[in-house]
């Protein structure tokens, strides 16, 4: 099956990358940039799919949007030795299924929202120092789960981590996983994997 | 396995409940109330799972937070014979995935953007204004689904159509529905659903 990967800069779209990198499956990349003013997507996405947002997979089924969808499809066609993702017999699946869906979830919510106030100018109001609460909460919940597990999806490594690297990563630059020491012990573990590298090397 | 759901009024909750409605299987509910001034869930389902949202299902196999995942988890567990969700084989599948996904994902996120910025008088904001607009593109991509395949998951009822049952409702009470036939013509039809019923009669 043939594969065009509709990538965008700084965007979910980077856990994708990795993703497919991680399945070794061959794919082609279209890149698109962000408006350098407004940092929207540019309008050229419409054309493939009516909300314009990246990650956007072409496939010989159709395209399909949204980060999660994406994943869950490229496990169920490309990886049927299970190397990405648990069987549902397996205890680790109901771990990886949560952290599947906080990649998007409560987890992930307060992170947007503060990127989206902070280019907002509105990090003053009472909502933005709600959601600064909220991200130390998800934060500590994830150093939490870390300590306990090696990786997000429980004893495995898994397509939940190449959907939470994003937030690891965006924490790392804020300078809260100093002291997290489990989430930057993670952060570094990936870092080693050849398929992180060539995402990287790809541009995030 | 017995199964408990931690609901909590006015939330993501409704779909699990609905969900759990259409499976027919037993669980028990026990039901939380959002505090009156803040509507802010109560600090009780911290105890339950570190960031205290809702809904949170418990099982042997341990507590599973995220809308998403709990669908998922119910999906393989309770549901084997496929009746509400579609076989990966099926060309059904991606679109399936892509919905149950968006549930959460770029056609959710504008309406919770101004649910917050409304509760927090910043509805007048630039940042607000642009949601308004996503919001309208999200109705549209909603309706040219729905005037084109009867359900959200394709061809069959699945849980793709209850997890998004709560942004149709919500545009309904908004006003939008009137002038997007097919997003109105799904809801009457699951209106007729004795799940759907089920799930009023416990409270949304």
């Amino acid at each position: 099956m043939a594969l065009v990967l509709h990538h965008l800069n700084a965007s979910r779209s980077q856990r994708i990358v990795w993703l497919l990198e991680e399945l070794g499956t061959d794919y082609d990349l279209v890149s698109y940039a962000r408006n350098a003013e407004t940092h929207l997507a540019p309008p050229e996405l419409l054309k493939f799919h009516p909300m314009g947002k990246s990650p956007l997979l072409e496939t010989d089924e159709g395209i399909i949007a949204e980060t999660g969808a994406i994943a869950e499809y490229l496990m169920a066609r490309f990886d049927q030795e299970r190397r990405l993702h648990p069987k549902s017999s397996s205890t680790d699946f109901p771990i990886y299924l949560e952290w599947l869906h906080s990649a998007e979830g409560a987890p992930f919510l307060p992170n947007l929202l503060s990127f989206y106030f902070q280019g907002a100018g509105l990090t003053e109001t009472p909502l933005a120092q709600a959601m600064k609460a909220e991200q130390k909460k998800a934060a500590n919940h994830i150093e939490k789960h870390l300590a306990a597990h090696p990786f997000f999806g429980g004893s495995q490594f898994s397509a939940a981590d190449c959907l939470m690297g994003f937030n690891i990563q965006n924490a790392e630059m804020a300078g809260v996983l100093k002291e997290r020491p489990a989430s930057q012990a993670w952060l570094d573990k990936m870092r080693a994997r050849p398929a992180y590298q060539k995402m990287l090397a790809i541009g995030i």
